[in-house]
């Protein structure tokens, strides 16, 4: 799978890192442009805190992993100069969205924003060496553990009592995330909130009859008969995955690696769509209508964490299943999501495979899922395979 | 044009009406389910007040306007019981969604369930002489008023003073509330809250450059070169206008009505989609990619409300350009949302026309647009074609 590994790699440092470097620097005001048209053009200023912090990491990650090269650390440090300045409330919150200039749009009803902000900072740390920002990543960690029971504060519009749900997401972003900063955490932290989220994501929110595992639960673990409660969103559960494979890389856990690419595999087969290609946005567990308008629109990280989830399977296991899915992902994404003209990838397609929005960047894509999936391939896939890879290899 | 109103009639009473009152009563816990899927299977219990107070307004109005049916009358206190029971806070602010036994699940963050409350009580209050729902119906009214600088309350997001924005829904909604319980309100407050919102509508969010309304504008009326400030709802701009017409007809403003017909037709030019046919979902001013992902799909809503605009523009100008167009909406919306089969209409096409949610109500769809522009069409085209029908005729 060397043939992959390089064009992986060339995709990375050619067509789509440029792109960010050339067209999302705000010089004027700092922070970086994420809503950027096909052609690099800014169509929006505002400042979307997941993707500002998510930028950060991303420049701070190749630093630390690929290369130390003063212009990658020069891009997350301009980033990080404007939220350290803007970007948190007085209770040390990030909001969800600042205008151009950094005045603050949208308040702290968000903790993602808190958790990449945390990653951000955190990989900033180890790049720079600078205290002050592993301080913050801490900080910010233990803020969201504090708000884990109840994220939103006082913008939770759910009426207490009556069907409390347990989300999959905060878990799922804190597997990556404490291991993302270990560094700043210390081992033996990361180590116990990796086993109860291991047990968490495989035990409660996957679901062994459906195969699956569920967006929100009852606080039994039960499947709530809602719109809430029946939503799958296979994309998710795919990240999640590979999330949980570089756990079990991490304890060398053979038996827990064979049952998340059993469990990858079926999600894969259910969420492709058989008639257009692609895989689903969400789907409803019984068949039901899902609530979301977009469920049957391809996404772009839907199908790069599907390709980073397969690749990582297929490299630990030699599972031929996972190579053909690794081979039918890579054509679908590269035939559809690339722009080879203009550089990056599209986002947002219909059904059909249609390009749905003409842009590279917005809300909620910035420089993110593609440059890290290209990455996490590049490095998966340089290696020979080997069934017994050693845990430092894969979960680089 | 007096067969159209025919069809429309009978598809009221043959095709869509029995689809609710078969399929709708929830005989064992109260109110309605409004989850319905394309036979009328109940594929979801909750209750969102939006549609309890909706279909609670529209069995009330027909018995009205067109029969004292008994079953109708049954079938709008049926729902008004519940919500009496379980739709209220302690403040009197409607929750957003109950659980099927009446339970709230959902916080009073929506004051248009606050609105079609006040619809639905208002009009009930005439159909069953009840002064109780008379009174209910005026408190939520004064309560929305009371709350319309901030109607979101806590759940308010936007960070003050950044970006603060007028937002087109409640004026709009409000000049057809008002009209709809003026009785319960008084003549006077409805004939001044109704010219100012006409004022609002035409002279704040109506720019006259772009040939359309906005969702939201700056407090100084100026475009807000923002996703929420560039974002045209055509539909939202069509239910509007012939809003407005029926204000102006009641003050017998030709000038008025003129101008709204120019203003309906630059709106249906805009939103039509030249390749596919229909009317786009939402659209972004300056062409940007907008941050709805459903933008290009096609809803019931939309179509119907339009159907309902240019039925009432041609009727009262006679101008050969609404017909043309009302004639074009009844040919794709007949085909495309209609379900001669099992009754009601689709209400969630793909850009292809295409069905892309299998159901027939939800947690947005409700017995509401349908069967409410069935009944506008089939009014308005009762009478001979007049460009000087009295005012009482048309806005029936």
């Amino acid at each position: 799978m060397i043939q992959y590994s390089n064009m992986y790699r060339d995709e990375l440092f050619n067509n789509v890192l440029p792109f960010w470097t050339k067209y999302s620097r705000d010089e004027e005001c700092g922070g970086y442009f994420t809503c950027l048209g096909r052609e690099g053009n800014v169509y929006d200023t505002d400042k979307f805190m997941w993707l500002q912090g998510r930028q950060i990491w991303m420049f701070s990650m190749l630093y630390n992993n690929v290369e130390k090269k003063q212009e990658w650390l020069d891009m997350a440090e301009h980033g990080a100069k404007f939220l350290l300045q803007h970007g948190r409330d007085n209770e040390g919150k990030w909001y969800f969205s600042l205008n151009r200039q950094g005045q603050p749009l949208v308040q702290p009803y968000n903790i993602f924003s808190d958790c990449f902000a945390a990653m951000g900072f955190g990989a900033l740390s180890r790049a720079s060496g600078k205290g002050e920002y592993a301080e913050i990543a801490r900080d910010t960690f233990h803020n969201i553990l504090k708000r884990s029971a109840n994220p939103k504060g006082q913008y939770n519009k759910i009426y207490p009592g009556t069907r409390d749900l347990k989300n999959f997401a905060l878990p799922m972003i804190l597997s990556n995330l404490s291991k993302e900063i270990e560094e700043v955490l210390g081992k033996q932290v990361v180590t116990e909130l990796q086993e109860e989220i291991v047990h968490e994501v495989l035990e409660v929110f996957y679901k062994k009859d459906i195969g699956l595992a569920l967006e929100n639960v009852c606080p039994d673990g039960s499947v709530s008969d809602s719109f809430e409660g029946r939503v799958v969103n296979p994309g998710h559960n795919l990240e999640a995955m590979w999330f949980l494979l570089d756990i079990a890389v991490k304890s060398n856990d053979q038996a827990l690696i064979n049952r998340i690419v059993n469990i990858s595999l079926d999600i894969l087969e259910y969420g492709w769509d058989k008639e257009f290609g692609g895989i689903f946005y969400f789907m409803d567990i019984y068949g039901h209508p899902p609530q979301q308008l977009e469920w049957d629109q391809k996404l772009w990280w839907v199908h790069v964490e599907a390709l980073v989830c397969m690749a990582k399977c297929y490299q630990l296991t030699g599972n031929e299943a996972c190579k053909k899915w690794f081979e039918k992902l890579h054509e679908y994404t590269w035939n559809h999501f690339r722009d080879e003209r203009y550089g990056e990838w599209f986002g947002y397609l219909n059904r059909r495979g249609e390009v749905l929005l003409n842009l590279k960047g917005g809300k909620w894509k910035g420089c993110f899922h593609v440059p890290r999936a290209l990455y996490q391939i590049w490095q998966v896939f340089g290696k020979d395979i080997n069934t017994h890879t050693p845990a430092s290899v894969i979960s680089a």
